[in-house]
């Protein structure tokens, strides 16, 4: 006697590879057989296996072992019962719709988060750059005197051009009064873009949230806006927390290094993303390498402390570093 | 007696080119200069000028033709004269200025209009993308089904997970329920670009009036999408109604033709930013050279009448480019 399971059944068989008895999963909810298929994987003997065993404990011989060459008499027998492969096919796809359900985690979360900043930062570039060229018409000047957008926006749509040229000290500006449906179209995109700015803040705050929660200690280090990046890049945090320091430092400045590693002539990047930090954009020219290298290194050292759900770390950390480059 | 005007002033010079008399334009309003110079321009005497030669008409020898040598020695003693310079660097600026001023027209505003769309659509398209890989963590089987954005988002923002579940028919999900703070960011990325949906859908609006107004013709050939597109390339109006049909035929196509110039084995493109059109989409692979040729004319011939301010022959000239290609 034989019994062996897996996502489809229990089934018993004799001595000749005959099925004796079968208790098929079929009917069984899919969250149930993610749970069966999990104790399965554990080597667990399951309950409903168990009762089959007791029921079957009078015959002798039962054997549980899988040898190789019962296995695949095992096998053969399956493959000729009616509707087996069906409900291998079935449930398979049930508990591997299952895992993807349930691999969805603060990861997926926070690369979204931030890649959605990325993209409203592109989105926003593109579009203030018409809205600063069409108002060009009206009031040319206030491109030079307002470089930040938020002000910009802000500026032409709760002021008049006359208040403008008063307020900026414009002189014989060479722009015109456009037609009042004319400007409009020009104030109506500036709203757009607006609500494109907020729309940013409210992700940046959630991202923040999200990243504080999860990864205390990157956050301290690199801030949440570089820890989203980083964790985008290397695709989770336990991708992060496994890659070399050295690769750390590089993430972001594939382009650079690929056309380093083509052509010897172009320069080595020194660090990709992380040169958004603070302490990188602070640090001399010739100091960006080795603050790039003791950066990354602590870097990787607080996701790796975040992935294991390790103590917060992240002051000290933040200190030695801090500590190290202000001398120099 | 010699007498100049330029746009500083008016200058009698006597024999021996000294200035005998002058009327200065500092104090004059730009818009006032600017007229001056037209009729300058237009070589029609000045009332002033009038003015000053009927003060100086008995004076012998009082010459107002600008041979060489007499120009070259005005000149000589106007640098000599202070605050000349000055006076003309100003005087230029103010002018010039106005003339920016006015070289405002419908050409810009519908270069405006058009990018605009063109960049809504880009912004559009990234935001969406963003939008539907972040909700397939709640939904995916929604990416297949429906592919429409406008319908995707309004799907997303008006029904629960459970609801859409429902309506589509959807049997086990591959997504799961995300908690409430995080399906917020997810809707309202939606909002967000249905606002940009609502912004892009003003602004062709926006753009079909302008084109209606100012180049009935094209638009009738062309619609207004493809009109702005064509006049955003050609630079204006004008330069549309002047280029040869060929260039029409490839305005937008220029990196493919560069290709094709420099690498004689990638195919010479058949048109440009026109295979949007209609007849275009219809026609055979074969037949795509003859009717891009045949827009194209029709095209410039449509733009030449609407630069000229020509009576309204697009209905014909439609009627003519649909007979010619609607047996084949």
């Amino acid at each position: 006697m034989y019994i062996y399971s897996n996502i489809t059944g229990i089934y018993v068989f004799n001595q000749n590879f005959e099925i004796r008895e079968k208790i098929l999963f079929d009917n069984l909810e899919t969250e149930k057989l993610f749970k069966i298929n999990k104790e399965l994987e554990n080597k667990e003997i399951l309950e409903t296996e168990k009762k089959f065993i007791e029921k079957f404990k009078n015959i002798k011989n039962l054997r549980i072992e899988n040898d190789e060459k019962s296995l695949s008499k095992v096998f053969e027998r399956l493959n000729n019962e009616k509707n087996y492969f069906e409900s291998l096919y079935n449930n398979n796809l049930l508990l591997t719709k299952e895992q993807i359900k349930n691999s969805i985690n603060f990861d997926n979360l926070i690369i979204q988060a931030s890649s959605s900043i990325d993209e409203l930062n592109k989105t926003i570039n593109i579009l203030v750059k018409r809205l600063r060229e069409w108002y060009s018409y009206c009031l040319p000047e206030i491109e030079e005197k307002i470089k930040e957008h938020k002000i910009f926006i802000d500026l032409i749509l709760n002021k008049t051009r006359a208040d403008l040229i008063k307020d900026l000290d414009i002189k014989n500006s060479m722009g015109k009064e456009l037609q009042k449906s004319d400007n409009e179209q020009i104030l109506n995109l500036a709203k757009t873009i607006q609500l494109l700015l907020k729309e940013k803040e409210q992700k940046e705050k959630y991202l923040e949230t999200l990243i504080k929660e999860n990864c205390p200690n990157l956050n301290e280090i690199a801030g949440f806006l570089i820890s989203g990046k980083l964790i985008s890049l290397a695709g989770s945090l336990k991708n992060l927390a496994f890659i070399p320091s050295s690769t750390v430092q590089l993430l972001g400045a594939e382009k650079a290094l690929f056309r380093h590693m083509i052509n010897k002539n172009a320069k080595p990047p020194k660090h990709g993303i992380i040169h958004e930090h603070s302490l990188l954009q602070k640090a001399s020219k010739e100091n960006k390498g080795k603050v790039a290298r003791a950066l990354a290194d602590k870097i990787l050292l607080a996701a790796k402390v975040d992935y294991f759900k390790g103590e917060f770390i992240g002051d000290k950390l933040k200190k030695d570093l801090e500590e190290k480059f202000a001398e120099k």
